[in-house]
């Protein structure tokens, strides 16, 4: 106890300390840097004065619904998904998403008979920590969401199955399939079949929202590959159940991107007739410039290992932090995520709202503890999003102290009480 | 009788004449032709490598809901209003008024107990002929369109005003209240007037929706100018129960414009709440692209000029030919707008399907027969929206003289039967 007491006062003075500097720092924003942002800065005039597309179109005008053919073939390869099962919009893949979800549950995705919303009770399963997005179109949409544990292999499949087959009001799942936010993981190969599998176990019009939104966001060349989803949809012949989604926002320009959405061609149907009241079509003229910058496979991989070499120290740098100072401390653990713009940091049950008050009183900004979780409530008030990419490295290392300060100050905190 | 026999036979003959020539023209399109897109090929490259707002946002990066506070501030000015009552969105204004209509009717302006869709009825005013793709909004949402005349002044406000008096079930009404689609005709001062109270004596939540999608599109400098809405409203103090809707489509690049919108600042953030479950914000790269080329008025007013110069030919085209072949004849009236992108064309009641099919048959499409009233069905048969920017001269010279032969052919028909 004595030990703690000391631990505890030290704490404490440290905190004091970094209170005395007054920081103003902020851990809590997934976005690029703007070193990385400067990689795609060639974008703007790469046109040259040619705004006609490979297949003769004057992406200038109106139209196309679907988005320029060679951006459908490009990016349904990001997918695995053919040409005419992708779709190329405009510059957010939430955009897709919510219109997916608002679709299915307020017009119905093969008619209005078939729209979620005609029953009382619609619910969506959420692997947990997730994206808080994602859960906020939930809510948003009333739709019920129900956790299901996020594990190192992707979501408890054993749970996922067991669920849609014992309720029928499961319309969905959400999934992060590679480098989820936040934990980072890479979903298996036996997790991936098995997702491939559910629409069939499901209730009727049970969709997968696939957000692959890192889809080749990796640390470097050799981490865990993500096993396509697609192939396995297809044998299974449950392609009208799956969306998935991608975009280049941490690709390119995070706000000028181009999302994307690959699923089957009676699914884009549905989807393109109903976007039809709402848009004349997504900004082609940024697809071409899109495609006239990223060219092929071989330009993208160099141009994310480009992106890598910018965040990988930021990631390091979070990372030896809490090696050095948590280690064996039972004061959390965390993730060591091969890609992605997460790390996720577990705290001791009950601390994770005090550490985040902790940093924020000394101004350091974090996610809001519970953020990761539908509703934002963790049960465990335990789970904490670190987002290391937008920070400069000395912004980061000086916030990284002052969070490893408050974890101690709130689990010493804890033990003395 | 023997004249009309013997003028049939004549326009038989030369339809027969025409339908050999294997003609390919369409007249439907309201979208800017190739030279017109030209106009702003300066807009790719224009950035030079500055990605700065002169706000000193990085307009690269997310964020952002209510667009630059620039582009606020420019496009606010196009629709009388402040940049706090202004937001600059991506490349649809048609996807700011889906949003709107939407959120009004699923969600509420304020809050759920303000949804319109809590009534089992829910109506609109829709002047006709009108627009289709308001008419679609309305057929997609469930909300019953109840017709009104458009006349040269704009809607007959007599009408309106009454039928909102004694209707509460209707909760708006569509506007293009300058250059209208398809007629031309400029709202009077008088119309503006009685529109911006119209909120006040109307149910709870109506709202105007004033689609200024031709704010700045004249042929000439000297055409008739709109009387601003916005003051009216400020001090009839009605400015929830608007919604001003404005875009660059038709000045820059139309599939890749800026779209914006104007209303009262909790308008606003209704709509930026409810924007922001499906985005992280518009494309501020495209925003700062279109402030760096369009500058100021004087600027917007030289690159309209330049527009006007390649379209008004088109509409004289259209206009000589309608005035040498159809004056006089009981064949037919037709608008004289000095702007926009239509002239609208009323043939004779009964005949203008007709019309549209026969040209079909030759190679020329129209827009179809009752397309710019609510459910595609105008009750006169008679109504042709004529797009005249699109084609080359040549083509468009074309096309008229076979669209003149078809009306003859279809008048006479009649006669003759």
């Amino acid at each position: 106890m004595a030990e703690i007491q000391a631990a505890l006062a030290a704490a404490e003075q440290q905190y004091q300390a970094l209170a005395a500097q007054q920081l103003a720092l902020d851990l809590t924003r997934g976005k690029p840097g703007p070193e990385q942002l400067g990689l795609s800065d060639a974008m703007d005039g790469i046109l040259d004065g040619d705004y006609r597309s490979a297949s003769g179109v004057d992406v200038r005008n109106y139209g196309g619904l679907e988005g320029l053919v060679e951006a459908r073939e490009f990016f349904g390869g990001w997918l695995d998904a053919n040409t005419e099962e992708t779709l190329a919009g405009g510059n957010s893949s939430l955009t897709l998403m919510y219109t997916v979800m608002d679709l299915a549950m307020n017009q119905g995705l093969r008619g209005l008979e078939s729209a979620w919303g005609n029953a009382d009770v619609v619910k969506f399963l959420c692997p947990v920590p997730g994206y808080d997005r994602h859960f906020a179109i939930c809510e948003h949409l009333g739709i019920e969401m129900i956790t299901v544990p996020l594990l190192d292999s992707g979501p408890d499949m054993d749970e996922v199955e067991k669920l849609v087959q014992s309720d029928p009001a499961i319309k969905g799942i959400w999934c992060v399939p590679r480098f989820s936010n936040p934990t980072g993981c890479v979903y298996s190969a036996d997790t991936v079949q098995r997702i491939a599998r559910l629409p069939a176990l499901a209730s009727d019009n049970f969709i997968v929202m696939w957000d692959n939104a890192y889809a080749v966001h990796s640390l470097s060349a050799d981490a865990t590959t993500l096993p396509p989803l697609w192939p396995a949809c297809r044998e299974a012949g449950t392609c009208d159940g799956v969306f998935m989604f991608g975009s280049t926002s941490k690709v390119t320009h995070a706000g000028a991107g181009v999302a994307f959405l690959a699923s089957s061609p009676d699914n884009l149907a549905a989807l393109t007739k109903h976007q039809s009241y709402s848009t004349i079509g997504p900004d082609k003229i940024n697809q071409l410039r899109h495609l006239r910058f990223l060219q092929d496979d071989a330009t993208v991989a160099r141009h994310m290992a480009a992106h890598a070499d910018i965040i990988r120290p930021r990631f390091e740098a979070v990372l030896s932090k809490l090696e050095a100072e948590l280690a064996g401390e039972d004061m959390g653990t965390w993730t060591r995520p091969e890609g992605g713009y997460f790390i996720s940091f577990d705290a001791p049950a009950g601390t994770a709202s005090e550490i985040v008050k902790l940093a924020a009183d000394i101004g350091v900004k974090l996610t809001p503890a519970g953020a990761t979780f539908p509703y934002g409530e963790d049960p465990q008030d335990s789970n904490i999003r670190l987002a290391p990419t937008f920070p400069s490295l000395e912004e980061l290392e000086q916030a990284m102290e002052a969070f490893v300060c408050c974890v101690k100050l709130a689990c010493l905190r804890k033990a003395a009480s």
